[in-house]
């Protein structure tokens, strides 16, 4: 799924209480009506937009009411910072057509000595540990995005004093984000390709940048180690 | 903020080109309106809501024009499975202030011993390390939900073989998410008191669940270890 279009379809309240509902447990039209005290025709087109994202599917019961589940598993990731956004979408595969297969060695042991109940509490326990690292990988997280952009307020601190006039500073700044061509430089930075060139090349010769060739395009970037192996 | 209202204010497309351009660099509303192809009327208005949700910020330069950019440093995450749906929001704290202050004396030696253009490049590096070990992080974390996701595949797998009854069923569900109250298990379930807390017994005299009392409420929760103790 495009990550926008997730996006889009988060920016809805009743669409974000339907997934919450459908989370829980899978739900027919009605039910998500009453729980939300919305209309069934808006909560139909609110299930069709999600059905038509893959984000739901439905099952059809025995009386033909059409049970809404949740059908995909995923990761959306939204970073806002002075000097990035980005957002990320984890579509994470689900294998769940393997349920059929037998079950591992290992597992079909596990089964057998262990009473089935005990082995119930231990796959619990095993979820708990999981939640437990999920929390653990969030800070961590969040301490690299602090580090990160410390480093990034010192880079530019640093990129001041270097630069000896303002397009060094935002061709440094633009470079310091991720490698990138002429074109681009151009594009973001307003500038005429001849300017733009004048700025590289002269940073180029002292040291502080350097480009590749990928695709027939030439790359530029920082350098990577130092000015002293110049 | 509210992961809510952050939601809310991605869910526009323009917004999130807005955020986008800010991220890259601070803009004024007539370069916004022009690269986004959007009047300024509405530009403002956009920019108006985000700088009330604390978003943005602006600094007026001598020509007295607004520049607006990013004022905050945020991590948003969602997790859609089938059996899950949270939404987090991290505001992470920007202590910029700090700025004015002495350099650490690692720092001030490093500075003093070598080119501050050698130093800017050796920041570029650890920012392109930090960039890498994000993106790890990332890959762990995706690891993670698919063993969480498959973790409970299993668990419905063996609540459908302990469960004696319907209610059990989806009681151990509710469980396995979280602890919970009586009450919210009513809510969640639409079920009378007298039956859940009837099935809660059962359950708990068979050593599946156990409760502990927090303000002054019972929270339900699966047993830690295992039958065996009992």
């Amino acid at each position: 799924m495009d990550p926008a279009k997730l996006l889009d379809i988060l920016g809805n309240e009743n669409r974000r209480k339907i997934i919450q509902l459908l989370a829980n447990r899978p739900c027919y039209v009605s039910e998500i009506s009453g729980r939300l005290g919305v209309g069934p025709k808006a909560i139909i087109s609110h299930l069709n937009l999600l059905e038509q994202a893959g984000l739901i599917e439905y099952s059809v019961d025995e009386q033909r009411r059409k049970y809404f589940n949740i059908a995909n598993n995923m990761r959306l990731e939204v970073l806002v910072s002075p000097y990035s956004y980005t957002v990320a979408l984890h579509d994470i595969a689900l294998d769940r057509e393997k349920k059929g297969e037998p079950p591992a060695a290992e597992e079909k042991e596990a089964s057998a000595r262990e009473e089935s109940s005990f082995f119930f509490l231990k796959l619990n326990s095993r979820l708990q540990e999981l939640k437990t690292r999920q929390e653990e990988l969030a800070q961590m997280q969040q301490r690299l995005q602090v580090e990160y952009t410390e480093l990034m307020d010192r880079c530019l601190e640093s990129i001041e004093e270097l630069a000896k006039n303002s397009v060094e500073c935002e061709l440094l700044f633009e470079l310091l984000k991720s490698e990138t061509t002429l074109a681009a430089l151009c594009y973001n930075l307003r500038l005429h390709p001849s300017i733009i060139n004048a700025n590289l090349l002269d940073l180029s010769e002292r040291g502080f940048i350097e480009y590749s060739i990928k695709n027939n395009q030439h790359y530029w970037k920082l350098c990577e180690t130092g000015v002293e192996n110049k």
